[in-house]
């Protein structure tokens, strides 16, 4: 049996499995420090009490003969792909153009089956790692970067004809698309027969004036998916559940529509989210789901702007953590494993280094405002102290 | 954008789909009629109590600060690939060859990111479908089929260097290999440089003496991947959670492991299963847990025992039924789907038609003993009143 050639090629390690390993060996020489993990974006505050509700209770039906259930519709279960439909996206679609997943990553490679081998990808750069490594990995991409050092990313500079990743707010670097940048992106894909996926997964630390749906742009709909999670703004990342909308609309360049083999796929090769994670997806976007869990994402967002004035205080350059959890600082005169490194050894503070989230991000450090408010509290101390 | 070219060579419908789409038709031409549901092999049977008991303890804790976990290792938690190399695999693996999935059909996907586009990929036939789809829209993968008509699938038909998909006990047929059979497949596979993925997702309905396991056999480590399941044995097809087994032996032609590139894909295209079904699966292979998916596990048998012989007495010729809860049964002068319409039409019984899982599989239905009790028996009232 032969090697899929494009393992050789990739990086030995994901991110954040990189800075696992370095974190543990400086742990394990040091073993008298405390870290603060401010690195990886994971939640730490617990389940809001009606999603524990919901969860219980659809567990106790599962325990009864009357209510229990096995396999659900590979796609999701109608009522949720319509709650979705109808809250998230104001009945700007109908249920079937919204598919259930278990998270993002496993639909970033179930949407990249739609494409041929050696597919032409353009990565908003920087950005999350898993478009990268899932574009290689599943098609043998031959990826480019737009940066966004300057701006949103410059889509007449992607291949005509190639898959664009974008993510807003974007994770690292906590910011936000205006409308207008949308509109100018939508505009240029639809010239270039561009297809775009756009990952939504933080959405709902939107607090400023932005579009929360690239589908809020005309012409959206014929160019783009969408791609969104429950993980950040639930705490679901360990109980997994997220969604796509492929638009009917959105068409290849043969004018065959990639939505029918999106759902011809899915059934294929996915047996569905967990159906306790959907039965609570409805309780999340529940009025009283929805109250509680726009009080934890205020949370986490005031920890990320405490911990970016703080850092502006040390004169750091810092931006983010307004339309997201993250905030993206600049490390003058240092590489971004240097400021890892710094971080690590003169503050004890886990940082994810910028150029784990593409070329673009050299030189930079990512922070999540995601922590417990004691790590916070106790990363601002140690960052007054400096 | 391009499509994948491979979608219009695809059937229209995968073929659960095309059977719902079939049954919704006739019954909504025959609204009066009691359609009895033999056809998707899904669990009918409540979780068991102390499993129930396992998903409310993790959702309670949660909802609490200490106890809150967010994403946990991508490759599942190190406690459940432990319990699976004890409890199932006797410790002959290290916890790092377990790969914890939310069920075999995303794993499969998976597993074939492993190889290259348009590799040769044998497959057993009849059997589950989900292979040959996954294979196909994968990796455009070159299908050949190795038919168990008259015994075992002949190894030595596949081509040198390809990939084996095998399913034992086998879905739909209900039957399992013996160890002389096993012992002869995996030495072909070490001759002829084959992979071999072998899906055990009935393992726990193993009465006889057949091996629960490709792993018993020596020299299996050097060709095969396992994929296992808890949705049929657990009544986890809507709650998901499965698992891997890849070992560290298993190498390329070119020498390398698929072990370290199983392990870098993983990290990079899925963020783990579910964390409740994770804690709940400790639970599943505890003594108290084993003991409650026993019982469940010989009421299906029975169920299935008791469909094949009421179908015996009206001259049918049947198999299966004792190591797995299908039965599979021969229409003498008809198709598979001519077969599935005289089931529909003339009893009410949703079967699946066999051609449906591999061209060997025409001429055949299979009947699922895994519904109701009072729907198995209404079935044999309809069935001896034939």
């Amino acid at each position: 049996m032969k090697q899929n050639s494009v393992f050789p090629t990739l990086s030995k390690q994901y991110l954040f499995q990189e800075i696992q390993t370095r974190r543990d060996a400086f742990q394990a020489t040091n073993p008298e420090k405390k870290l603060l993990f401010l690195g990886i974006g994971d939640t730490t505050q617990p389940l809001a009490p009606s999603i524990v509700k919901s969860l219980i209770q659809t567990t106790q039906e599962l325990g009864t003969a009357e209510k229990y259930v096995g396999y659900g519709p590979e796609v999701g279960e109608k009522q949720l792909r319509e709650k979705i439909a109808t809250v998230i996206y104001h009945n700007d679609f109908s249920s079937d153009e919204i598919f259930i997943s278990d998270g993002v990553n496993s639909d970033l490679l179930r949407l990249m089956l739609l494409l041929e081998e050696g597919v032409s990808v353009a990565i908003q750069d920087p950005t999350y790692p898993a478009y990268f490594d899932t574009a290689r990995i599943a098609k043998d991409a031959n990826i480019s970067f737009l940066s966004i050092t300057d701006g949103p990313p410059d889509l007449t500079k992607a291949p005509e004809g190639s898959l664009v990743f974008l993510c807003s707010p974007n994770n690292p670097t906590g910011e936000a698309f205006t409308h207008a940048q949308y509109e100018k992106m939508v505009s240029i894909a639809l010239a270039r027969k561009l297809f775009i996926i756009l990952d939504v997964a933080y959405r709902e630390f939107i607090r400023g004036d932005f579009p929360k749906s690239i589908y809020e742009i005309e012409g959206a709909k014929k160019v783009a998916i969408e791609v969104g999670s429950f993980s950040k703004s639930s705490g679901f990342s360990g109980v997994r559940l997220g969604w796509s909308v492929v638009p009917k609309e959105l068409c290849y360049e043969n004018g065959s529509p990639a939505h029918s083999d999106f759902h011809r796929l899915f059934t294929a090769v996915f047996n569905g989210a967990s159906i306790l994670s959907q039965r609570a997806g409805l309780q999340i976007l529940s009025p009283e789901g929805e109250k509680e869990i726009t009080t934890q994402i205020d949370s986490y967002l005031e920890q990320a702007q405490l911990l970016r004035e703080a850092l502006r205080a040390k004169s750091f350059s810092v931006v983010g953590g307004d339309q997201a959890p993250y905030i993206w600082v600049k490390m003058e005169n240092k590489t971004s494993w240097e400021g890892f490194d710094y971080f690590l050894k003169n503050l004890g503070i886990v940082v994810t280094p910028g150029i784990g989230f593409g070329p673009a991000g050299e030189g930079f450090i990512r922070l999540s405002g995601l922590a417990r408010p004691e790590v916070i509290s106790e990363a601002i101390s140690r960052i007054q102290a400096m």
